[in-house]
Protein backbone atom coordinates (compact mmCIF):
# COMPACT_ATOMS: atom_id res chain seq x y z
CA UNK A 1 0.00 0.00 0.00
CA UNK A 2 1.55 3.05 -1.16
CA UNK A 3 0.63 6.55 -1.35
CA UNK A 4 -2.79 7.61 -3.13
CA UNK A 5 -1.89 7.71 -7.01
CA UNK A 6 -1.67 11.61 -7.90
CA UNK A 7 0.83 11.66 -4.83
CA UNK A 8 2.69 8.61 -6.16
CA UNK A 9 3.12 10.29 -9.60
CA UNK A 10 4.14 13.64 -7.80
CA UNK A 11 6.89 11.76 -6.63
CA UNK A 12 7.77 10.43 -9.66
CA UNK A 13 8.61 13.67 -11.23
CA UNK A 14 9.58 15.31 -8.73
CA UNK A 15 12.61 12.46 -8.43
CA UNK A 16 13.57 13.52 -12.04
CA UNK A 17 14.71 17.02 -10.94
CA UNK A 18 18.63 17.37 -10.37
CA UNK A 19 19.46 15.77 -7.38
CA UNK A 20 16.30 14.76 -5.55
CA UNK A 21 16.03 11.31 -4.29
CA UNK A 22 12.95 9.07 -2.95
CA UNK A 23 12.75 11.32 0.76
CA UNK A 24 12.95 14.90 -0.89
CA UNK A 25 10.33 13.96 -3.88
CA UNK A 26 8.18 12.30 -0.57
CA UNK A 27 8.54 15.59 1.43
CA UNK A 28 7.98 17.79 -1.71
CA UNK A 29 5.31 15.73 -2.41
CA UNK A 30 3.40 15.86 0.72
CA UNK A 31 4.20 19.84 1.20
CA UNK A 32 2.29 20.33 -2.23
CA UNK A 33 -0.42 19.57 -0.60
CA UNK A 34 -0.15 22.65 1.37
CA UNK A 35 0.18 25.26 -0.70
CA UNK A 36 -1.51 28.23 -1.71
CA UNK A 37 -4.14 27.32 -4.62
CA UNK A 38 -2.86 30.36 -6.16
CA UNK A 39 1.26 28.48 -6.38
CA UNK A 40 -0.02 25.64 -7.60
CA UNK A 41 -1.58 27.14 -10.62
CA UNK A 42 1.21 29.19 -11.44
CA UNK A 43 3.28 25.98 -10.95
CA UNK A 44 0.66 23.94 -13.43
CA UNK A 45 0.74 27.14 -16.18
CA UNK A 46 4.34 27.53 -16.02
CA UNK A 47 5.08 23.67 -16.35
CA UNK A 48 2.58 23.58 -19.05
CA UNK A 49 3.87 26.65 -21.30
CA UNK A 50 7.45 26.15 -20.78
CA UNK A 51 8.55 23.82 -23.77
CA UNK A 52 5.91 25.93 -25.83
CA UNK A 53 7.16 29.40 -24.67
CA UNK A 54 10.95 29.14 -24.29
CA UNK A 55 12.69 29.33 -27.51
CA UNK A 56 16.25 30.23 -28.26
CA UNK A 57 17.53 33.06 -29.72
CA UNK A 58 17.80 33.45 -33.42
CA UNK A 59 20.83 35.11 -33.11
CA UNK A 60 22.45 34.45 -29.77
CA UNK A 61 20.83 31.12 -28.85
CA UNK A 62 20.08 32.22 -25.12
CA UNK A 63 16.99 31.32 -23.52
CA UNK A 64 14.04 33.68 -24.68
CA UNK A 65 10.11 33.86 -25.38
CA UNK A 66 10.80 36.02 -28.34
CA UNK A 67 12.34 35.21 -31.60
CA UNK A 68 15.42 37.77 -30.52
CA UNK A 69 16.02 37.67 -26.87
CA UNK A 70 15.57 40.42 -25.31
CA UNK A 71 19.40 41.39 -24.80
CA UNK A 72 20.24 41.03 -28.75
CA UNK A 73 17.11 43.63 -29.26
CA UNK A 74 18.14 46.12 -27.13
CA UNK A 75 19.69 48.98 -28.48
CA UNK A 76 21.33 50.61 -26.04
CA UNK A 77 24.10 47.66 -25.38
CA UNK A 78 27.50 47.00 -26.85
CA UNK A 79 26.82 45.19 -30.34
CA UNK A 80 30.31 45.58 -30.41
CA UNK A 81 31.52 42.59 -27.86
CA UNK A 82 30.44 39.42 -27.94
CA UNK A 83 30.87 37.15 -24.79
CA UNK A 84 30.67 33.69 -25.22
CA UNK A 85 29.63 31.10 -22.85
CA UNK A 86 28.61 27.30 -22.49
CA UNK A 87 25.28 27.19 -21.11
CA UNK A 88 22.42 29.87 -21.12
CA UNK A 89 22.60 29.86 -17.19
CA UNK A 90 26.02 31.92 -17.91
CA UNK A 91 24.14 34.72 -19.51
CA UNK A 92 22.03 35.03 -16.45
CA UNK A 93 25.66 35.21 -14.33
CA UNK A 94 26.88 37.80 -15.75
CA UNK A 95 23.85 39.50 -16.26
CA UNK A 96 23.36 39.73 -12.67
CA UNK A 97 26.62 41.24 -11.86
CA UNK A 98 25.43 43.99 -14.51
CA UNK A 99 28.41 45.39 -15.49
CA UNK A 100 28.75 44.04 -18.93
CA UNK A 101 26.66 45.81 -21.43
CA UNK A 102 28.23 43.76 -24.56
CA UNK A 103 26.27 40.73 -26.50
CA UNK A 104 26.72 36.51 -25.56
CA UNK A 105 26.42 34.12 -27.94
CA UNK A 106 25.91 30.26 -25.84
CA UNK A 107 27.27 27.56 -27.10
CA UNK A 108 25.33 24.84 -25.33
CA UNK A 109 28.30 22.83 -24.69
CA UNK A 110 32.44 22.15 -24.87
CA UNK A 111 34.45 20.40 -27.60
CA UNK A 112 35.56 16.91 -25.65
CA UNK A 113 36.73 14.60 -28.10
CA UNK A 114 36.43 12.25 -24.71
CA UNK A 115 32.21 12.09 -25.08
CA UNK A 116 32.43 12.49 -28.45
CA UNK A 117 31.53 16.14 -28.98
CA UNK A 118 33.15 18.03 -31.71
CA UNK A 119 32.85 21.66 -32.84
CA UNK A 120 30.37 20.77 -35.12
CA UNK A 121 27.91 19.81 -32.39
CA UNK A 122 28.08 22.86 -30.49
CA UNK A 123 27.15 25.91 -31.79
CA UNK A 124 29.89 27.90 -33.38
CA UNK A 125 28.68 27.72 -36.87
CA UNK A 126 26.24 30.81 -36.38
CA UNK A 127 29.02 32.88 -34.38
CA UNK A 128 31.23 32.64 -37.54
CA UNK A 129 28.71 33.67 -38.89
CA UNK A 130 28.17 36.83 -36.50
CA UNK A 131 31.16 37.67 -36.88
CA UNK A 132 30.95 38.10 -40.25
CA UNK A 133 27.76 39.87 -40.61
CA UNK A 134 27.84 42.14 -37.51
CA UNK A 135 30.19 44.39 -36.87
CA UNK A 136 32.03 42.60 -33.81
CA UNK A 137 35.21 43.86 -32.55
CA UNK A 138 35.94 42.06 -29.65
CA UNK A 139 35.06 38.40 -28.86
CA UNK A 140 35.41 37.17 -25.15
CA UNK A 141 35.81 33.48 -24.12
CA UNK A 142 34.17 32.98 -20.56
CA UNK A 143 33.84 29.45 -19.94
CA UNK A 144 35.40 27.30 -17.49
CA UNK A 145 38.80 26.61 -17.52
CA UNK A 146 38.79 22.65 -17.90
CA UNK A 147 40.50 20.43 -20.69
CA UNK A 148 37.09 21.52 -22.55
CA UNK A 149 36.68 25.15 -21.89
CA UNK A 150 40.31 25.57 -22.90
CA UNK A 151 39.82 23.03 -26.17
CA UNK A 152 37.09 24.94 -26.88
CA UNK A 153 39.17 28.32 -26.27
CA UNK A 154 41.70 27.24 -27.95
CA UNK A 155 39.24 26.00 -31.47
CA UNK A 156 37.92 29.45 -31.22
CA UNK A 157 40.56 31.47 -31.40
CA UNK A 158 41.70 29.62 -34.12
CA UNK A 159 38.96 29.65 -36.19
CA UNK A 160 38.99 33.40 -35.59
CA UNK A 161 42.36 33.88 -36.47
CA UNK A 162 41.92 35.81 -40.01
CA UNK A 163 38.72 37.76 -38.60
CA UNK A 164 39.39 41.08 -37.77
CA UNK A 165 38.48 40.26 -34.25
CA UNK A 166 40.34 40.75 -30.99
CA UNK A 167 39.68 37.70 -28.87
CA UNK A 168 40.51 37.90 -25.02
CA UNK A 169 39.51 35.24 -22.48
CA UNK A 170 38.47 35.80 -18.81
CA UNK A 171 40.83 36.06 -16.12
CA UNK A 172 41.41 32.46 -14.04
CA UNK A 173 43.15 33.12 -10.70
CA UNK A 174 42.40 32.82 -6.78
CA UNK A 175 38.85 33.63 -6.53
CA UNK A 176 37.47 36.61 -4.06
CA UNK A 177 37.55 35.77 -0.52
CA UNK A 178 39.52 32.44 -1.13
CA UNK A 179 41.01 30.47 1.73
CA UNK A 180 44.08 30.26 0.47
CA UNK A 181 44.47 26.87 2.37
CA UNK A 182 41.93 25.69 -0.11
CA UNK A 183 42.98 26.74 -3.61
CA UNK A 184 43.85 24.03 -5.21
CA UNK A 185 47.66 23.52 -6.84
CA UNK A 186 46.40 24.05 -10.21
CA UNK A 187 44.43 27.15 -9.71
CA UNK A 188 47.63 28.84 -7.48
CA UNK A 189 49.80 27.99 -10.78
CA UNK A 190 47.47 29.77 -13.13
CA UNK A 191 47.06 32.70 -10.62
CA UNK A 192 50.97 32.86 -10.68
CA UNK A 193 51.79 32.23 -14.23
CA UNK A 194 49.30 35.24 -14.70
CA UNK A 195 50.43 37.47 -12.09
CA UNK A 196 49.77 40.96 -13.14
CA UNK A 197 52.76 43.49 -12.09
CA UNK A 198 51.18 46.07 -9.86
CA UNK A 199 54.99 48.36 -9.64
CA UNK A 200 57.64 48.39 -11.87
CA UNK A 201 60.89 48.49 -10.35
CA UNK A 202 63.27 49.54 -13.18
CA UNK A 203 67.38 50.61 -12.05
CA UNK B 1 17.63 41.07 -17.48
CA UNK B 2 16.34 38.14 -15.70
CA UNK B 3 15.39 34.58 -16.91
CA UNK B 4 11.99 34.55 -19.23
CA UNK B 5 9.11 35.13 -17.70
CA UNK B 6 7.83 31.57 -17.52
CA UNK B 7 11.12 30.28 -16.29
CA UNK B 8 11.68 32.88 -13.74
CA UNK B 9 7.68 32.05 -12.67
CA UNK B 10 9.01 28.30 -12.49
CA UNK B 11 11.64 29.15 -10.27
CA UNK B 12 9.49 30.93 -8.07
CA UNK B 13 7.25 27.87 -7.56
CA UNK B 14 10.34 25.36 -7.11
CA UNK B 15 11.26 28.21 -3.85
CA UNK B 16 8.29 27.13 -2.57
CA UNK B 17 8.71 24.00 -1.87
CA UNK B 18 10.88 22.93 1.52
CA UNK B 19 14.57 22.99 1.27
CA UNK B 20 14.85 24.82 -1.71
CA UNK B 21 16.69 27.82 -2.54
CA UNK B 22 17.03 30.33 -5.05
CA UNK B 23 20.33 28.37 -6.97
CA UNK B 24 18.77 25.04 -6.46
CA UNK B 25 14.93 25.95 -7.76
CA UNK B 26 17.15 27.87 -10.96
CA UNK B 27 19.32 24.18 -11.37
CA UNK B 28 15.60 22.60 -11.54
CA UNK B 29 13.96 24.98 -13.64
CA UNK B 30 16.38 25.04 -16.33
CA UNK B 31 16.55 20.92 -16.12
CA UNK B 32 13.06 21.31 -16.46
CA UNK B 33 13.47 22.56 -20.04
CA UNK B 34 14.94 19.26 -20.66
CA UNK B 35 12.20 16.72 -18.91
CA UNK B 36 10.52 14.49 -21.76
CA UNK B 37 7.09 15.85 -22.93
CA UNK B 38 5.42 12.65 -21.03
CA UNK B 39 6.95 13.71 -17.62
CA UNK B 40 5.83 17.28 -18.13
CA UNK B 41 2.51 16.18 -18.84
CA UNK B 42 2.19 13.69 -15.73
CA UNK B 43 3.77 16.53 -13.61
CA UNK B 44 1.36 19.29 -14.74
CA UNK B 45 -1.86 16.77 -14.12
CA UNK B 46 -0.43 15.51 -10.58
CA UNK B 47 0.10 19.06 -9.81
CA UNK B 48 -3.70 20.17 -10.84
CA UNK B 49 -5.34 17.18 -9.85
CA UNK B 50 -3.77 17.60 -5.83
CA UNK B 51 -6.15 19.77 -4.17
CA UNK B 52 -9.40 18.01 -6.04
CA UNK B 53 -8.14 14.31 -5.44
CA UNK B 54 -6.73 14.05 -2.63
CA UNK B 55 -9.11 13.99 0.62
CA UNK B 56 -8.97 12.65 3.77
CA UNK B 57 -10.29 9.34 4.92
CA UNK B 58 -13.23 9.78 7.09
CA UNK B 59 -12.47 6.71 8.86
CA UNK B 60 -8.70 7.26 9.85
CA UNK B 61 -8.08 10.88 8.27
CA UNK B 62 -5.38 9.85 6.65
CA UNK B 63 -4.62 10.80 2.66
CA UNK B 64 -6.35 8.88 0.15
CA UNK B 65 -8.94 9.30 -3.20
CA UNK B 66 -11.54 8.16 -1.52
CA UNK B 67 -13.78 8.66 0.85
CA UNK B 68 -12.38 5.33 2.66
CA UNK B 69 -9.01 4.75 2.43
CA UNK B 70 -7.34 1.36 0.91
CA UNK B 71 -6.38 0.40 4.61
CA UNK B 72 -9.43 0.93 6.35
CA UNK B 73 -11.83 -0.57 2.96
CA UNK B 74 -9.31 -3.74 3.37
CA UNK B 75 -11.74 -6.67 5.19
CA UNK B 76 -8.35 -8.97 5.38
CA UNK B 77 -6.83 -6.20 7.74
CA UNK B 78 -7.01 -6.28 11.49
CA UNK B 79 -9.89 -4.66 12.08
CA UNK B 80 -9.31 -4.59 16.19
CA UNK B 81 -5.65 -2.75 16.24
CA UNK B 82 -5.49 0.78 15.69
CA UNK B 83 -1.88 2.51 15.26
CA UNK B 84 -2.04 6.17 16.49
CA UNK B 85 -0.04 8.37 14.29
CA UNK B 86 1.17 12.26 14.17
CA UNK B 87 0.92 12.22 10.54
CA UNK B 88 0.14 10.86 7.07
CA UNK B 89 3.47 10.19 6.32
CA UNK B 90 3.99 8.60 9.45
CA UNK B 91 1.32 5.62 7.60
CA UNK B 92 3.00 5.02 5.00
CA UNK B 93 6.71 4.29 6.86
CA UNK B 94 4.57 1.89 8.50
CA UNK B 95 2.90 0.28 5.51
CA UNK B 96 6.78 0.29 3.83
CA UNK B 97 7.72 -2.36 7.08
CA UNK B 98 4.84 -4.21 5.76
CA UNK B 99 4.72 -6.47 8.83
CA UNK B 100 1.43 -4.23 10.14
CA UNK B 101 -1.81 -5.33 9.67
CA UNK B 102 -3.75 -3.61 11.82
CA UNK B 103 -5.95 -0.14 10.60
CA UNK B 104 -4.34 3.34 11.75
CA UNK B 105 -5.40 6.47 12.78
CA UNK B 106 -3.73 9.99 11.57
CA UNK B 107 -3.60 12.97 14.44
CA UNK B 108 -2.67 15.45 12.38
CA UNK B 109 -0.40 17.00 14.93
CA UNK B 110 0.64 16.40 18.61
CA UNK B 111 -0.63 18.40 21.86
CA UNK B 112 1.75 21.05 22.53
CA UNK B 113 0.77 24.14 25.25
CA UNK B 114 3.35 25.87 24.26
CA UNK B 115 2.23 26.38 20.65
CA UNK B 116 -1.20 25.79 21.66
CA UNK B 117 -1.98 23.04 20.50
CA UNK B 118 -4.40 21.57 22.43
CA UNK B 119 -6.14 18.20 22.72
CA UNK B 120 -9.30 19.40 21.10
CA UNK B 121 -6.92 20.90 17.75
CA UNK B 122 -5.99 17.33 16.76
CA UNK B 123 -8.03 14.63 15.60
CA UNK B 124 -8.59 12.64 19.23
CA UNK B 125 -12.72 12.83 19.13
CA UNK B 126 -12.82 10.84 15.96
CA UNK B 127 -10.33 8.21 17.61
CA UNK B 128 -12.45 8.07 20.69
CA UNK B 129 -15.68 8.09 18.55
CA UNK B 130 -13.64 4.47 16.57
CA UNK B 131 -12.95 3.01 19.85
CA UNK B 132 -16.91 3.28 20.79
CA UNK B 133 -18.03 1.98 17.41
CA UNK B 134 -15.38 -0.19 16.08
CA UNK B 135 -14.26 -3.61 18.09
CA UNK B 136 -10.97 -2.07 18.60
CA UNK B 137 -9.01 -4.19 20.97
CA UNK B 138 -5.91 -2.65 21.03
CA UNK B 139 -4.37 1.30 20.46
CA UNK B 140 -0.60 1.56 19.71
CA UNK B 141 0.51 4.59 20.01
CA UNK B 142 3.46 4.84 17.95
CA UNK B 143 4.46 9.07 18.07
CA UNK B 144 7.73 10.40 18.19
CA UNK B 145 9.24 10.28 21.62
CA UNK B 146 9.50 14.16 22.13
CA UNK B 147 7.59 16.31 24.72
CA UNK B 148 4.98 16.68 22.42
CA UNK B 149 4.30 12.98 21.85
CA UNK B 150 4.81 12.20 25.34
CA UNK B 151 2.13 14.61 26.27
CA UNK B 152 0.00 13.25 23.43
CA UNK B 153 0.52 9.45 24.51
CA UNK B 154 -0.08 10.88 28.29
CA UNK B 155 -3.34 12.13 27.41
CA UNK B 156 -4.81 9.32 25.03
CA UNK B 157 -4.24 7.15 27.38
CA UNK B 158 -5.83 9.16 30.40
CA UNK B 159 -9.00 9.68 27.63
CA UNK B 160 -8.81 5.75 26.95
CA UNK B 161 -8.50 4.68 30.82
CA UNK B 162 -11.89 3.81 31.09
CA UNK B 163 -12.48 2.26 27.67
CA UNK B 164 -12.24 -1.67 27.04
CA UNK B 165 -8.69 -1.34 25.38
CA UNK B 166 -5.06 -2.09 25.49
CA UNK B 167 -2.87 0.49 25.05
CA UNK B 168 0.45 -0.13 24.43
CA UNK B 169 3.57 2.69 23.10
CA UNK B 170 6.24 1.84 20.53
CA UNK B 171 9.39 0.60 21.99
CA UNK B 172 11.83 3.57 22.06
CA UNK B 173 15.83 3.03 22.63
CA UNK B 174 19.01 2.77 20.30
CA UNK B 175 18.11 2.27 16.71
CA UNK B 176 19.97 -0.93 14.92
CA UNK B 177 22.65 -0.61 13.29
CA UNK B 178 23.92 2.93 15.13
CA UNK B 179 26.98 3.97 16.62
CA UNK B 180 27.11 4.01 20.14
CA UNK B 181 29.65 6.81 20.03
CA UNK B 182 26.54 8.76 18.48
CA UNK B 183 24.07 8.09 20.67
CA UNK B 184 22.67 10.92 22.82
CA UNK B 185 22.31 10.68 26.55
CA UNK B 186 18.77 10.42 26.96
CA UNK B 187 18.05 7.46 24.18
CA UNK B 188 20.76 5.45 26.10
CA UNK B 189 18.63 6.86 29.69
CA UNK B 190 15.64 5.56 27.53
CA UNK B 191 17.19 2.45 26.67
CA UNK B 192 18.82 1.54 29.95
CA UNK B 193 15.14 2.16 31.62
CA UNK B 194 13.26 -0.13 29.25
CA UNK B 195 15.83 -3.05 29.08
CA UNK B 196 14.44 -6.36 28.26
CA UNK B 197 15.74 -9.33 30.07
CA UNK B 198 17.42 -12.20 27.56
CA UNK B 199 17.86 -14.88 30.15
CA UNK B 200 16.89 -14.83 34.37
CA UNK B 201 19.10 -16.20 36.59
CA UNK B 202 17.37 -17.16 39.80
CA UNK B 203 19.21 -18.94 42.61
Amino acid sequence: MLYPETINNLIECYKKLPGIGEKTAERMALYSLELDQEIIDLFVQSLANLKSKIKRCQKCNNLTQNDICPICADESRDHNLICVVEEPKNVFQFEKIGTYHGLYHVLDGLISPLENINPEDINLDSLLKRIDEEKIKEVIIAVKPSVEGETTALYISKILEDKNVTISKIAHGVPLGADMDYVDALTLELALEERKNITSHVE
